[in-house]
């Protein structure tokens, strides 16, 4: 079959690759639809990840078709329609038992990590039963890949985390793909003002037609000014994290007003300053998640009740064979406005 | 009447002074009858609260006589026996119908702070009706003293959200009396494990007496080391913050296990590190928190009906005559092992 | 003044009557601008509830002006725009500092019962400060008598008790003025589902338009078998009672799925059959309130960002002095289609 | 082997039966070391419970050694020490992702009702790894045959249901076994009063010894009027049914306190009377759960760190050969005083 390999830091290639064979009897050979890219897999052909080494297939997002099952694997059979979620969830250990799949102690965030991925014709799950959701009948197949990490990850880490409540007030600092879909599922809750801060017009412009009731260029660094005044110096009750850099986390810090909560959605790479000296009173909350998708079903659930669109985060399709292109396209955003784009296997 | 007044950085003196006045319909006049010493105290000696100007008289908690009410008082009448609530309450504003006295727009902390405070004979109250406790009949007071501020102040910043729960793993930085009151009252929920980490191995001692199932001097700096060794690598469930350095703050980063939480206490003057390089995928949650006061009535009811002794913190006894005797002694606590010391009025 | 007075069981008029004086510190008089007739009053007319004597003034909703304060009255000026809640709150008591002011000690639901109330030209408001909430400049003061009562009753007792979620499945039995209220506000949290269970077409009609996504004519005794049929016999997350009658009591035990909520808005004259034989293994919750009208400023900020529109509660409009025909018009509203009438003073 | 078996209502034997095998690839076989008799083996010896048809061994509680496991089963080996849980969890189906393993589609209660229970040599354990738990070393393997049941049963259904906090006051209709272990686990909490309601003088001493504050014999049928007194009118913050009575779950709605909760525990055969005409308007909340037992690992640690000790609730040992004597110690108990017997297998 055909695959995305990481071949070291820099270096991608798409190869001929074994078809992965089932290795225990919870796996699931599933034969990928559609997939996408994420932010994270730029990172990991970086060589930021230490934990994916080169020869690994890339990938933790898709839709397919189930191919072959283990004998343990109760709940899926060949030939069932499949969203992958990017957490292997063993279902057993504590964690999973009580809601936090991402530190499962025998899978969480493995997929195009620690062992093989979805961007490739097939891909094994572990732990099928617990890691795959049966997509309904009639749906929108390319809709449900948003399902597979992006939706989860801005709603549980972003919009849960952050509580957003009917009537409150949300910055999210960054339009990019992850702080769109938590403005997305922001919505769910019917908050008075969604408040976009980034630097890219290009993103802000859509995040209006998201939904956004503000949006904010922060190339002046008036960002924090413009939000107390907007907020008559209290601040919002929900800032969500949404770049993954010390800057922005303190933009957060700036604009939280007492009693309100910083929800990191961000992947760090250094630390950053806690102003604890001015924090320490404001009765605040900061909360930090790797996507549990724990609400997997509830967001299936959303999208074939049309409360949610996740399609309007797609915005380029390429085939398997193009992946390459598709790297291009998403690694340039600023250039090519990519949001998600989904490449058909 | 008698009272201890600020009297710029690092000056203080016991002075006589006028008998407060009714100024608000919804004042009540206080006869004090024991009062304390806070940390705070020692910080706004030292100059460090900028909103506290030479004159005022310190002084933030204590028990007393209801003297005069103003003609808005409805709950409260001369004779009254009541605690005083280090938090002004106005019962009016968002912050107050939310619960968050802390933020009061029309109070907060503002007892010997902005207004003359309660190491004096008498002190008025604002908002009476809402920052004032009846006494029961019978108790004792001296105890109660403690549900001014530093009960309140352990078990809402401390233990509410720190999220202390039945068989879990608690570790508590700081073993002075704010870390004393979090260990005395995080004992309300059952929690398998507590551990103390501090310098002073007489605190620790008392930490023991307390209810410490384990307690690390840090003097090595080995404590995160011992911590994690005792939880196989895992980490606490709560980690309060109750000393108020950077330090402190970061070995709580250290040892929070995922979905854990840091509950900081702690007074901070400079920022701490945030190391979301290592905590970004964590799942864990940090609070802030001012006292709210919130539960000065469940408290009330645990020490009525034998739950806690507060009446542990208090090591020494003074008459207000030698108030500054007190302060002496509680400024030296590495010597004279003071907790919380006792002031009768 | 005009106003409207309950002259005993079965018997109403419009008379002149004093103005209302102040009579406490905390009291304010509003000149009322627009007023509405609740469901309550039509029992209160029936001689229903013994604690409304003859020569009552009914009314416990409406917006108006304030036209004086008393002394102790801090929030609000003659002149200030004002919505009049339900429930009076004294902001003091045990039950308001916990947010329950439904049963405030002082306060609680007695304008309009043993206090006079708002269908009247001025009303007297008791504990003005925590009673009575502003009205931003340029809002639409006739969708804003709907936050008195109807909507905080639909939204509290409904919606939030019921714990409604994105893509839960709701039901609510009774599409009268406040099953819609809880229709509109369920919305806010995007639920897949929300069924309507009435008799009158008419009704299901108005709740088709306002967001139900199946409605159910219960004439042929079938609603229950309907639901199970279209939950695949699970049943619905949440069950709303908005009639007050055992048999729609009972529908609600019949369709909630395991894990689900029963939330009773409906106020009833006698007991119902609570199937514990059928109920006790099923890991249900049921739920009664008072409208505590704790969300007041929440639902202001909600119709003020466009994200609910109450007006479409209204069906009529009248003058005060023709307040017969009102009562006349909304007691019919099986002929009449009534859901909410405007009266304008 | 010794087995236990239902032999049609009103019949039961110990005979000899063939040791149960390995079925599912995830069951494994349990050498049971202590079992007990839970009042439910009482109704279905009554023929009381459909699902369980002659035959049938009884017993869903206990403690043992894994005999075989199979090839599915990766947290549990031949020779590991474990409790049984009286749930079967699948850890795959939505009710057990979301912590409702009562309502797993594929087990739940099925132990000893539809399929061969614990009062036997060997039982067969489907889902082993989400079923059983481990015994840490040197832990006291008979106090933990209460964490099969019992302990969770009273600590979910009716402490945690019930929102015991510190500082509350709970009552317990019921002083047989599951209501001494709610009152056990409702220390947890610290409430301020735990008032225990029964008919018999024997099991109220045993409540006043378990820490109960107050014990009420209702033969006279005053205990509504004396809880009321106690409370000042205002009546209790949790009222926990543990009898599965009308009379006792009406006392619960007769005292419960505005805002409060009734936590239903008790087994229910008949519907009870509601009297929302009394309560609509009191801001309470209805529980009913079967025992979900996801908090066998919290309540394992409660009992390893000495903050409980289940020991208390055995009365009674027998050897699995005179497990008839058991039964019938345990089925008369007003006579014998049983709590809980442990047969030794």
């Amino acid at each position: 079959m055909k695959a995305l390999v990481y071949e070291g830091p820099g270096k991608k290639a798409l190869k001929d690759h074994a078809v992965p064979e089932i290795t225990a009897p919870t796996d699931a050979i599933v034969k990928i639809v559609k997939t996408t890219i994420c932010g994270t897999d730029l990172h990991l052909l970086k060589g930021d990840v230490p934990t994916c080494a080169p020869g690994r297939i890339l990938g933790h997002e898709g839709v397919g078709i189930v191919d072959k099952v283990g004998s343990g694997v109760t709940a899926f059979h060949p030939g069932d329609r499949v969203i992958v979620s990017c957490i292997s969830s063993c279902g057993k250990c504590d964690y999973c038992r009580h809601g936090m799949y991402s530190h499962c102690v025998n899978g969480g965030w493995i997929l195009g990590n620690t062992i093989d991925g979805t961007q490739a014709e097939f891909v094994r799950i572990p732990f099928a039963d617990t890691s795959l959701y049966h997509i309904p009948a009639g749906a929108d197949e390319e809709a449900l890949v948003m399902l597979s990490d992006i939706l989860p990850t801005g709603f549980e880490c972003g919009v849960l985390n952050g509580k957003v409540q009917p009537g409150s007030t949300v910055a999210i600092v960054g339009s990019g793909p992850i702080g769109l879909a938590a403005l997305l599922t922001a919505q769910f809750y019917s908050p008075a003002e969604i408040i976009m801060i980034d630097f890219d017009n290009n993103r802000l412009e859509v995040a209006t037609r998201f939904g956004a009731t503000t949006v904010i260029n922060n190339k002046d660094g008036k960002a924090v000014e413009k939000v107390m005044k907007m907020t008559s110096g209290r601040g919002v009750d929900t800032a969500i994290e949404a770049v993954g850099a010390p800057a922005s986390f303190i933009t957060c810090e700036d604009i939280v007003a007492p009693g309100g909560i910083i929800a990191n959605i961000g992947v760090h790479g250094v630390k950053a300053d806690l102003h604890l000296e001015k924090l320490w009173d404001r009765n605040i909350a900061i909360t930090t998640r790797l996507v549990d998708t724990v609400t997997t079903s509830m967001l299936l659930k959303t999208v074939q009740s049309h409360k949610i669109d996740p399609k309007r985060l797609i915005t380029h399709r390429f085939e398997l064979d193009k992946i390459l292109d598709a790297y291009e396209t998403f690694g340039n955003a600023a250039k090519t406005s990519a949001l998600k784009v989904i490449i058909e296997a």
